[in-house]
Formats: structure tokens, sequence, C-alpha cells
């Protein structure tokens, strides 16, 4: 019977891996491309890890910097080990936290825990009253096995021998089941478990960006309008004195659209009118003129070195300067007549202009990236942002890179990152969800979201849920502007200065990133026409110089908040530790944010009715909060200022949007 | 500028496969496995495509026999090509269906729609007014460029010339819009896609299955039983009467518990009880005596001629045999003596006898997968299953295979396979759900489920759900068991017949296989103690021979249930068309089955409540069972008799346990 026809494959004979694991995360549509990471922040390994039989399982994360591989001999250079938790449903994970820049790899590794498994049956065995000493006996033996393995120090060694040498020795059973079971003995046996027959799955690669890819706060403004006397604009020299301002209100970046030459031919006028006057501006996306193309800067708002000066002007007052990367071209940018071939041309000869039929955009040219020249012109791409990036640029935000080839981008993100891995790019990319989150799959530090449209209970608890709960929080770090020049949305027309508050926090709070178009601290609310998310008088087609001193103004608020998440900044900057809570009205939006080891924790409530005072209770999900159900514990109001004294899940709460929409309470006694 | 340092690499550049494909369906773990398919039964086909820009796409499926590769220049042989679907959220689907067991690829195939966006752009501009001359001389430039294409046929080049031609003729614009974007053109367009810029995600592949492992109805039974007079036991040649009755209530599978020689060592009595008594038959897993091991028959049962005089009697009426493939041994069996290294040794050298602690089962010896002579042991049991394939046998239930290597299961089943791709194996593991699909990914044709503890609403609905929902359809064919020699379920000890009757229709109908162990048409409920789900008095270790004339027999129940299952065949068959519908009792489920065309559609109302009538509205997703909301429609309830108007989502149903637990209603008017 036993033919040796068809022999059993070394491959699996040989293969004593006994443990499966699967569904490693962090990952990227099976490894396709790198996991996202930040430096310094903690990032959560998890794995499902089985085997067949009873015995319980041993896991470990390998990690290392750079992208090599496991080789089977020596541990990649900088290598560090860190034991899994075991979790219901097979789950394991642990914390880890990528130090340098780049490429990093990491492993998970799992092997039964044999010894575990002995020492678990062992005691049932003792408790139950069976005679063990059987047991004892294997129990020797596998402890003198084990001091036979080969990479094992030799105090390890000694200890395996004299455990094996007690287990066997004629003394009570009890002493000997003690002994075999206490935590020395299980972290000794864990400590020298034999890997050679453990299952690694991976190297998974992550890409670990810089401390402001994961955690920031943006500003965005256009230089032109600070100190600007219509029709005279602004310049970068005057708008440096709006700087100290807008980093005391506590951003981080501070991102300007598009600074170059702005087109003449179909300028379009005030509120996007076809036809401009002499003396308007023109949209900042209509990138191009005599002046320049993509690496000059517009005369209006002076030299490339006004330029230099502003952003070393921010940097020192700790804000840095993200640029617009926007690939489009006015008919008279530069490359229309030197590179022709780089825009699609229509059976007349004439270059295809922008359309969303039937309106017609006769201003913006679109590039061509099937172009017969696509080298020149990707190059031509990347070296416009290399030419920033020598003026000490080192965020962009990208304007609807969804427009444009995939396999650009990501040549483009692999160039940029070999050179500069300190580069952060925003993707602003209003689009359908698996087209957003391809761009973030594929590189994109940061994305733009739908927060703007996510309004109610419901939707806020879908979406920060899908964002901080399902997989997409391995590649998609979200952004959550409130505005932007081109989206004001109905909340805020019609909410008034508390819709303003209300939102404000919830981006703030609930985003490890979050951003506000300026004229949002002013509570400007007007729209072109009733329906429209358009602002009237955009800034986008005109200057709109501002009066900063009202005393309405939302700056001190916004202030705090800022204040607020540098002061809890692990806690915010740690998607995946949010939770949502239950609230007994259907107006009231209660969500946590914590550290990984819930040393940091805090709740915010919000009431995101603009209009009215809610009452409340919260249903607060205890465990994720680390807050035991039978005590008393105090919440500090950071926003409030109040402290008040809570107990178990529920706690009652009214929130006046007219006084203060939300309460940001941070736990003071969680154990 | 332009620098050529860095040149942009040829795999990008020269890559203007501009569509994304992705999350392609069926598919197990990213392809790690072939994914299931079952011959003649259709398949759904999905996955997520997109790209950059606003141009609609055209997807296909390309599918042939075998495990070929896609060459750059010929098709597959026997390629088949399927338009897929576009879906809501960038997804796409079709249905293919496999000719044939065995290996089988398909790819997903995707491509800009070029001439789709100009025609919708066309239409656009046009209703709008605009000057549409332009854009028809570029629809004329685009068909004289397709034209040129060299694998287009003959009569497609002359129409795609003439449709150049009349698009950029002097007519009136009206006709020419037309004629651009009027079906024949579409599909003109479609059939002369250029595809040297398609994406082609795959091969996946997909393992072919024969038609029973998709749609099956088992019987259990232990054939020493039939014909006992104990202590005398039952014998195949006795059993064989048995057979007509089986075939008439519909069954197509016959599973025996092993049929080996059980051993005597440790013999377990009555009630599993660890004292037998002479003349206890033993439990039938106890494998192996003096008579023989795991290819012999147990002498009280007869020789192996009346083995296969029964296995021919069966398949004479239209019963396929099962055999139980239990991998483990008795201390009587043979393999002891001969290969004491096939088992796992203590340090007293002494065998390893079963353990559950503090549970022992001294009467069975596990096998040691990992023992010195693993080679040897796995070819002595791949060639166990060689030898009752030798017999004619088909398909095998495989006992607890979760507590066996997984390494040996991949190997096996690919063994197996490649000899005789018409074997079938159901995994009876009831274990955690890691585990559970982890067996069927790498294999098993079919499993045992969690069904028998799902008992509620809720409990169904999420169970229903997660099998035909989710991915895990792509793999895993659940077969539904209402009882087995180790589970008698409370719901059935308590419940009387209404609740037999109840969970039989629930698993006849819901699943494309369910099984049932004998003696549930008696409605045998008797536990062996309260709380416990062991049948008094099991078969597992004593002869039970059953007055199957009652006239309290569900067999006229089961027999009709078995009808409408095959009058429904290609519906129930079909997993991933289940719909669960809501229903306003909480103890009545609805649930419909359906062809993916809808032609036939079933709907199933049961009442979960045994001991109580239940009235209640349905409140149907008419656009899941292709029903208009404004027209009534007939259903004719397949177990009642009775035939309804119904009109839209709300319907009145009421069911009373005691005489018609459910209704199983075929939709007959649904246009």
């Amino acid at each position: 019977m036993n033919s040796m026809s068809n022999p059993v494959p070394d491959r699996l004979l040989g293969d004593r891996r006994r443990v499966v694991v699967e569904h490693v995360r962090p990952s990227v549509d099976g490894g396709e491309f790198p996991a996202k990471a930040t430096r310094g922040l903690p990032l959560r390994v998890s794995a499902r890890a089985f085997a067949d039989g009873h015995d319980p399982l041993l896991a470990w994360v390998w990690h290392w910097p750079g992208a090599k591989p496991l080789a089977p001999d020596a541990p990649p250079p900088g290598m560090a080990e860190v034991p899994m938790e075991a979790e219901p449903q097979d789950m394991f994970g642990a914390w880890i936290k990528p130090r340098r820049l780049g490429a990093w790899s990491f492993a998970v590794v799992g092997i039964l825990d044999v010894w575990g498994g002995f020492a678990r049956d062992l005691t049932i065995r003792f408790e139950a009253g069976v005679d063990v000493e059987l047991d004892l006996a294997d129990g020797a033996a596998l402890a003198a096995a084990r001091a036979e393995l080969p990479a094992i120090s030799k105090s390890d060694r000694r200890a395996l021998t004299a455990l094996a040498a007690k287990l066997g020795a004629p003394t009570p059973p009890e002493a000997r089941v003690q002994l075999a079971t206490r935590e020395a003995t299980m972290g000794l046996m864990r400590r020298t478990a034999d890997l050679s027959h453990a299952t690694i799955a991976g190297p998974y690669q992550l890409w670990v960006e810089r401390e402001i890819a994961g955690y920031s706060a943006w500003y965005e403004m256009f230089p032109r309008s600070e100190g600007a006397v219509p029709p005279r604009s602004g310049t970068f020299k005057l708008a440096r004195r709006r700087l100290p301002a807008i980093a005391a209100m506590g951003f981080s970046v501070l991102y300007l659209p598009p600074i170059h030459p702005i087109g003449v031919t179909h300028r379009k006028g005030p509120n996007n009118v076809t036809e401009s006057s002499p003396g308007d501006p023109g949209s900042p996306w209509a990138i191009g003129s005599s002046a320049g193309g993509h690496t000059a800067v517009d005369p209006g708002l002076g030299t490339i070195d006004d330029f230099d000066e502003f952003v070393a002007a921010a940097q020192a007052i700790g804000l840095e300067v993200a640029l617009d990367y926007a690939l489009q071209c006015s008919p008279d940018h530069p490359w229309v007549a030197e590179h022709p071939e780089w825009f699609r041309h229509r059976s007349d000869g004439s270059i295809r202009y922008a359309e969303n039929p039937p309106k017609q955009y006769q201003d913006i040219y679109p590039l061509d990236f099937d172009s017969g020249d696509a080298a020149g012109l990707w190059l031509a791409l990347r070296d416009v942002m290399r030419f920033w990036i020598g003026h000490g640029v080192r965020i962009f935000r990208v304007d609807n890179p969804h427009t444009k080839a995939f396999p650009f981008w990501e040549w483009l993100i692999a160039e940029i990152r070999r050179e500069s891995p300190d580069v952060v790019m925003l993707a602003e990319a209003f689009v359908r969800p698996a087209v957003m989150q391809r761009l973030a799959k594929i590189g994109f530090s940061q994305s733009y979201t739908y927060f703007t449209w996510r309004n109610t209970v419901w939707e806020l608890s879908q979406y920060l849920t899908e964002l901080s709960q399902t997989e997409v929080v391995d590649w998609f770090r979200p952004n959550f502007w409130v505005n932007t020049p081109d989206i004001l949305h109905a909340t805020l027309q019609q909410g008034g200065p508390p819709a303003f508050r209300l939102r404000a926090v919830l981006a703030a709070i609930t985003c490890p990133s979050w951003g506000m178009y300026s004229g949002y601290e002013l509570s400007e609310s007007a729209a072109v026409r009733e329906g429209s998310e358009e602002y009237l008088d955009s800034e986008k087609y005109q200057l709109r110089p501002r009066d900063w001193s009202s005393p309405a103004s939302l700056a001190p608020f916004i202030t705090r908040l800022n204040e607020i998440r540098n002061g809890h900044r692990d806690a915010i900057a740690q998607m995946s530790t949010l939770r949502l809570h239950h609230m007994t009205d259907d107006s009231m939006l209660c969500v946590s944010r914590s550290t990984p080891d819930k040393e940091d924790v805090i709740i915010l409530v919000v009431n995101l009715d603009p209009h009215h005072p809610r009452e409340a209770s919260t249903w607060l999900d205890l465990g994720a909060l680390g807050l035991a159900a039978d005590r008393p514990f105090e919440v500090h109001d950071e926003l409030g200022g109040e402290t008040y004294t809570w107990h178990g899940a529920v706690n009652y709460v009214r929130l006046d949007p007219v006084w203060l929409p939300a309460h940001v309470l941070q736990v003071r006694q969680q154990r």
C-alpha cells in the first residue's frame, strides 16, 4: 500500500510550518503597494494566525528599516522583535514605531506554543485530580530537548537543563506543576522557542513619512489678497505680515494656490464670468503667460527671491509653505508654443481645451499624459516639483490628480521620494471612492475627503468608522477641510457662526489633519447663488482683502482648537483608535480619541444642530476608553474649562450652540 | 529643465493601460488558491474598474479551460469572452459557466471606452444647442483610425470606413449625431476596440467540480443498525433493503460512518461509558482491529464484495455512497504494530492517546503528521483514499480535518484531484471561523457549518448573509445538516415534530446542500441528559434498528422538500443570489432564492417558533426579485399547495407550525 509513486513533495513534507498567518495588516492590496507609516507614531500590526489542533500560538512582529528581504541566516540590520498579543477570533496584534523616513519592512512570525499547550493541559489535569507524573516527565523531556537547540544563550541553556532536572525530580507534584507553569518558566520557554518551524508572513513594505504627513493643520490663503488695494494685487512681501497671525492660530502648513503667472486668453472675470475686464486678476489655476509657466512667480506677487523670503519667514515661525501642483496650462503657457505635442489636438488642428460637457473652459488646456513625447512631458513635470523643492518647498497640494494618468503619479512619487523622502503630497480628488482610494494607495501622503458633505450623526459615524476601523486606515490619511475656495457647504451658509464653530471642532478633533481656507474665521457665508457651494465674489477670480481685526473673528476659538490638538497630539494623530459612542439625541455626536496605551483619552461631544440647544445622555463604550464601569472618573472640558465627575457609560450632556457647540473632555482618572 | 537624468522607465511610459482593475472575484486570498466553480452552474465574476478622467470603460471576462497563462499573441484554446455590465461604484459584473471538470482560468479585461465617451459628450452638446461640427469631424477621425487597426474583420473595416465618411459628410448634423450614437454604431465600436492598451487582471484560477459538489442532499446512516437484532449487527446485505426508501425521499448522497473493523481495547459502551460489555459494537470511529484497518470492512457488516454490491445497488437508484475518511486508529489498528513511528510517543514509551483535558480517549490514537516517517504516513493515507476510489466511492466526508496538518490536506487534495477530478470532499470541522474557512480555501469541496446553532431570525439572517453576500461564497460551499450523530440541538429536543419540519425546510431551501442523520424523520429527540446535544442511546455506541413505517414519519414531508429543491435546482444551487427580506414579526424569516436571470424565483417564509402560530407582513426587496412595485404577482406555495395574489413589497402571511411551518412560494408572474 505504501507505494512510492508520486512521492510526497519535499516542500510539503519538509514543511513543519503548521501555523497559517493571513490577513496581515497594515497592507495595501496584499502587498502591491507599501502601507503608510508616520515617523514616531505607533502603528498597529495585526494578523490572523491559527493552526490545526489545540495548541496555542506565539506570534511576533519583526520590523526593520529599509526594504531588505529576510535572509535565512542573519536578521536584517536594525531588526526589532515585538511580541503580539492574542485576541479573539484567532487575531494577534502589536504596536510598532518606525523611527526613520523611507522604506520600512515588517513580517509576522507564528509558531505553535508547545509549552503553552503543555502547561495549560497540565494545570487542567492536576486540578481535576488526574495523576500528572507522566505529564511532568513529558515536560522534563521537552525542556531537555529545548536545551539542545543551537541558538540559545548559555544562561537559558542552564535554566532549561535545571528546569528539566527539577520537573523530573521525585518531589511532590504540586511544586513541579507550579514550577512548570509560573511566569518565569513561561517566559523562558517563549524566549527559547524553536523558530526553525516558524511561519513567516512577509516581509510587507511600509513607507515612513515625517510627522507632518500624519498630523497637520492647514491654512489656505491667496497671497495676492493680502494687502491688496484692488486692482492692485497684494504681494509676498505684504503677505508676510499675515504670517504671525496664522502661526499664532496654531496652523502648521500654509497652503498657497498656484503662484505662477496667469493666462490672459479667455481669462475669467469675477464670479466666473467668461468675459474679464482689464484689472481682473484671473484664476491662479489658469497657469502660464508670457511671464512664464510652472516654475515662474506671478510678477504681481513679486520675484522668486520674494517667494524664498516668504518661505523662510514662515519657516522661522513654524509654518511650512505648501504649493499647489496643478498640471494644466493656460493657452498662454510657454509650453503651448514650445511643446504643442504635450497637448491633445482636434481634427482642425486646435488644442483641446478642458470641458465638462456642455460646459467649456477655454482658459484651460489639459496636458496629454499619453502624448507622443510623454517622456519629455513627465520629466518636465517632475522637474517642476524639483524646482520648488530647490526653493525649500516640501509639501504639495496636488490639484485634481484623478484627471491625470495613475502610472504618472506612481512614477513621480517614486522619483521624488528617492531624492526627497521628506516630501508630502496632499491629493485633491473629490471623486468616487475607488479612485480616491487608489490615489492614496499609489502613494499620496494625505487626501481630501467627503467630510464637507458629512453633516448628520449617521453620515459622520459611518464615515469616521470607515476611515478608522476598516483597512482604509492602512493607506488613506484623511485631511478634513471645513471649507475650500470651491466648497462653501449649505451648513455654513445657513448655520451662522455656531455652524462654523461646530464644523471646526469636528474637523480638528476627529481627524489627525484638518484644513481651513481663509475667511472661515470671519464666518464668510455668502454663496454666489441659492443652491450653489461657490462663494459669492470668489477669491478664485478677484482680490479679497479682509479685515482680520473683526471682533466676531473665530480666531481665538480656532487657536484654542489647535492648542487642544497639540496638547493631545498622540491621541489625535492615531486614527485607528478612534471610536464612536452612542448618544440618546440624534443631533449629538460622541467620538473618543486615544493613544494606544489609553494614557491619553479625550471624549468629544458635539451638538450638530447649530440652531438649538440639545441635551442627551452618552452611552460610552467604556472598554474602548479603558474605563471601569463601577468607578467615577473626572472629565475636564478643554474647550469650556469645566470639570465634571462622570460615572459609567451614561452621563448627561447639554450643549447650547450659541454658547459652545462641544465638549472636548480630557479623561482624568481612568483606572 | 528637461533633464534626461533618471529617465522615465519604459514600463511606465509605454504603459498606456490607463484602466485599474482590482478586487477581482471569485478569488481566494488574492489568488493563493483556486476559487470554486461547479460544472454547469453560472458563476458571478466581478471587479472594480476605473481610470483617470471621465471616459466610461468597457470590460470583459475572458475564460478558458485549464490553467494555461495568457500568451501575448494567441488566446488559450477554448477561450470565451463575456462582456461585463457596469454597476454602481465602478463595479463590473458578468456570469460565466465553466463546462469542464478541473482547472479553469479567467481574466478581467478593461479599456477606456473612447467612443462611448465621445458619443455621450456629443449627445450632451448637441442637445444643449452647441455647434458639433468639429466634434463630428473628431468622430470621423476616430472611426477612420479604428479602421487602420490590424486585428479587425474585413466587414468591420468596411463599416468603420463608411462610418468615417458619413460622419464627415456635409449632411445635417442631426442625422450624423444619430448615426454616431445608435446601438449598431456603439456595437461596432465596442467590437473593434483597441485591446493593445487593455488592462488584463489575471488569470485567476478556478477549480471546477461536478454538479453534486454544488448541489446535494445527504442522508447519513449506520448500516449496522439496518436489520440488526441486537446483539446481532445489521449487514450491507440487509441495509440494501433500506436504499429504495432513502432514494425515494430524494436524497442524492448516502453517507456511511466508518465501515472498518472496530478496536476492542478500551472500547466504549452504550452512552459513551468507558467500560463495554461483550456484544457492544463500539464506536465506528475507533478504527482498526486484528481484522484490518482503513482498507478493511468490518466483518460484522460483511465482505468487501458485499460493500461493492451495496455501492452498486445505491448507484443504480441514484444514490452515491460517501465514506467517512477518519484519520485515527484504535490501539488495535495494524499500523500501531507495523508503523509505531506514525504515532506520537510519551516519555515512558507509550503511545499518546487522544485527549481533551481532562477527558481522555484511550480508545483513539491520533496519527502524527510530523512523524519522522511522514512521507510513509502521508502516502499510506493517500492510498487509503485511492483504495476506496477503486471501489467506486467518489465522495468522502472527512472527519475532523482541523486536527490534522493543513499541508497534508493541500497535498492530498492535489494528489487525488490529479487522478480523480470527480472526487468530492466534505470537511467536518466544527471549529473557529478562520480554521473552517482555511479548510475550504485549500480545497475541501463542501463544509459542515454552524447552521445547527443558528436558530433565531437574527442568527440565520447574519449567517445566510455571510455565506451568500460576502467573499466567502467564492470558496466555501456550505452543507446545512439538521442533525448529526453528535448534534441533537435543543430546538429539536424541545420543539417536537414542528421543529423538525421547520429546521428541515430551512436547511433544504436556503442551502444548496443539506444533510440529515437517520432518525430525524422519526423526530427522535431524546438527549442523553439535560443540556447535552448527545442522543440518548447514541447509535455511535450501540445498534439502533428503527421502525420506518411509523405513521408519524416525516418522510413524506422530506420527500416533498427534495422534490421542490429539484424543481428549482438552478435557483437553490445559486448561493450568491440568496437575499433576506424583512418581516414584521421577529420569529418569521423570509429568504428568496433565484436564478441569475430571475427566471425562477422562490420566496421562503418560515415561522421559526415551533410552538405558536405567527402572522406578519413581508417587506420584500422587489428589485432583488425582479418584481415591479406597481403590479400584482402570483405566488404558488409549493409546500401547502395554495396560490396567492401578492402586490408590492408588503404581503400578509400567517403560519401555524402544527399545520405547516413555511411557505415555499414560487413567483409566477414577475414582469
